[in-house]
């Protein structure tokens, strides 16, 4: 596979018969400051054109001290639905000033994150998201702290760096909220208690879902531990209804751990809504469940758009703005709540 | 949000005591070359890592005419799980060579396109991964035929690119060949036709299914045509199932067709594996449904690896290369077949 020869300035310069000076001037847009007559002006460019010359960045970057590149970091930038939308708002918000986006994936080596912060900051980025899959707390590579860095879904206490992270305190009160309204405030189990050390999601979620029901007067009646997936929640709730507890409703920490509690209450022919769920995510699988789940999303798109908006912003403007940004999580509507089936029923 | 003025190497060579040309020789590795003593070349080395000195990639680029930055062209590069699966296989090959990626993400927008790969070759990409979420035909970007290009999910006709596919039509036989390994020849229905112009996934794992159902004296029951996802399958199994007919198999064209159909089949108390299912995808959700489900994969993280290897490697190993590589799909068992079942309750 082979590829053309670049197009040069001086290439343009012969075949419209000018200087190359003159030719760079015309196409930096400096025609009248330079009093260039328009025939030659016009002469230039329809060379360009015919000859589809680009400007070389590589050599304007040189002049500008700016590449309009943005590098993202992350443990797993690409992998996974999350990452994805945070990319995805992430591009959407460089696109509007003209940025494009440069990424490394890490997979969570320290190693290898040194090394793509090394080579990023080799190709003049002009800033630097650091994101992570799960919400937590970090401790951002020594490299970085003399940069133009905003963080995305996590913390680091031991620097001023702004981040932007989700409303998961909020996020847990509306769980809650979403129960009392339903009419239950006792014989609330949360499942998928999180053990990861420096992980938030879980811990504030929980924090958030007993405050909303201590305030409605009620109380979260125990937690359910299991990993976050399908499988382990199904079996960790399985064996949970064998005692014969009898629960009015589960607030699930995720989506995929709202699956596995769909199924172990109907391996004993027990039925959402009678069984009220909640969950957080906002995954497809909430659309996809029967009766769709009514999950809490975590809108990283809007935390990607925002992080870029920081970053690209006039440093004048980003001294406004609060060092940590929260981003509200937001009620996915679906029939898993008894309420909420009453309600519908109604309007039909 | 203040960023420290960049060391340059002229920072290096006063601290250092010498010419920048004498400090621009040792930190390119020179200095032997250059016949620069052994205490100089400490000295430089010493100021550079004292000040943090970084290499500017961008005068390197202009000097070496190559950037080791690779641009990645997608409809939705960062947008679902596939596509996430790709580029983190083209990220991990990227990096075994020391390159980055550049991304972005057309939106299915042509004028977006051509703006991106504009800023792309503005920016002097080495190449570009053209890569398409659903498998199909593209007429790829003017711009593009004259560059070093690897298509990915996707073949022009139009052109010469090389271009690295799924093998659609192996995955189609090897699903006929599951059906029959189960001792099922007859009654096997696909759900899920593609009416997308230009989509070869559907049409192709069709075509394999059919042949493979022959090769074996059966034959193809019948097509139910809907959307690929969870709902639209639901609904068009369960009408399709009120009709009396009684399936023995469903090839699904995808693991959110299959999810739609097992909800279907568990409405009319008809029970997986006693109706086989067998899917294309290999996603989660096929781990996730009970019985599992046999689920044959696209390799995206291969796709994407193998199309970077041709991306960078020299000018001459790409001759040797066909032009069009397919990987091949590969199963992941579940519980979703009744033959499989026996197999597996015989061994406990």
């Amino acid at each position: 596979m082979s590829r053309r020869r670049r197009v040069t300035l001086t290439d343009v310069a012969v075949r419209a018969g000018v200087s190359a000076t003159t030719a760079s001037y015309i196409l930096n847009g400096r025609s009248a400051q330079m009093r260039i007559s328009t025939p030659t002006d016009e002469r230039v460019r329809n060379a360009a054109a015919e000859l589809g010359y680009r400007p070389n960045r590589s050599a304007r970057s040189l002049r500008t001290a700016t590449t309009t590149t943005i590098g993202v970091i992350s443990d797993f930038v690409a992998s996974g639905h999350y990452a994805s939308q945070m990319l995805t708002g992430a591009s959407a918000a460089a696109r509007e000033s003209d940025h494009l986006l440069m990424i490394g994936e890490t997979e969570g080596d320290a190693a290898l994150e040194e090394r793509l912060i090394d080579e990023m900051l080799e190709r003049q980025v002009d800033g630097i998201l650091y994101a992570t899959l799960t919400t937590r707390q970090v401790t951002v590579p020594q490299a970085l702290l003399q940069q133009r860095v905003v963080l995305v879904n996590c913390i680091d206490p031991g620097s001023d760096l702004p981040a932007v992270l989700p409303d998961e305190l909020q996020a847990g009160r509306t769980a809650a909220r979403l129960m009392v309204d339903a009419g239950i405030t006792s014989e609330v189990y949360a499942v998928g208690e999180d053990p990861t050390p420096g992980a938030l999601s879980g811990a504030l979620r929980l924090e958030g879902l007993r405050y909303g029901l201590e305030e409605a007067g009620g109380a979260l009646a125990g937690v359910i531990p299991c990993d976050w997936d399908v499988v382990p929640a199904r079996d960790a709730v399985s064996q949970w209804l064998c005692s014969g507890r009898m629960p009015r409703g589960f607030v699930c920490l995720n989506d995929r751990v709202a699956m596995g509690v769909y199924q172990a209450l109907s391996e004993r022919r027990l039925h959402v809504p009678d069984v009220a769920v909640v969950s957080f995510d906002g995954s497809d699988l909430a659309t996809w469940l029967q009766p769709r789940l009514t999950s809490i999303a975590v809108p990283y798109d809007e935390m990607g758009a925002l992080a870029m908006h920081r970053l690209v912003e006039p440093e004048g403007a980003a001294r406004d703005l609060l060092a940590v940004a929260t981003v509200p999580m937001v009620v996915g509507w679906g029939g898993s709540l008894p309420d909420r089936r009453a309600a519908l029923s109604r309007l039909v």
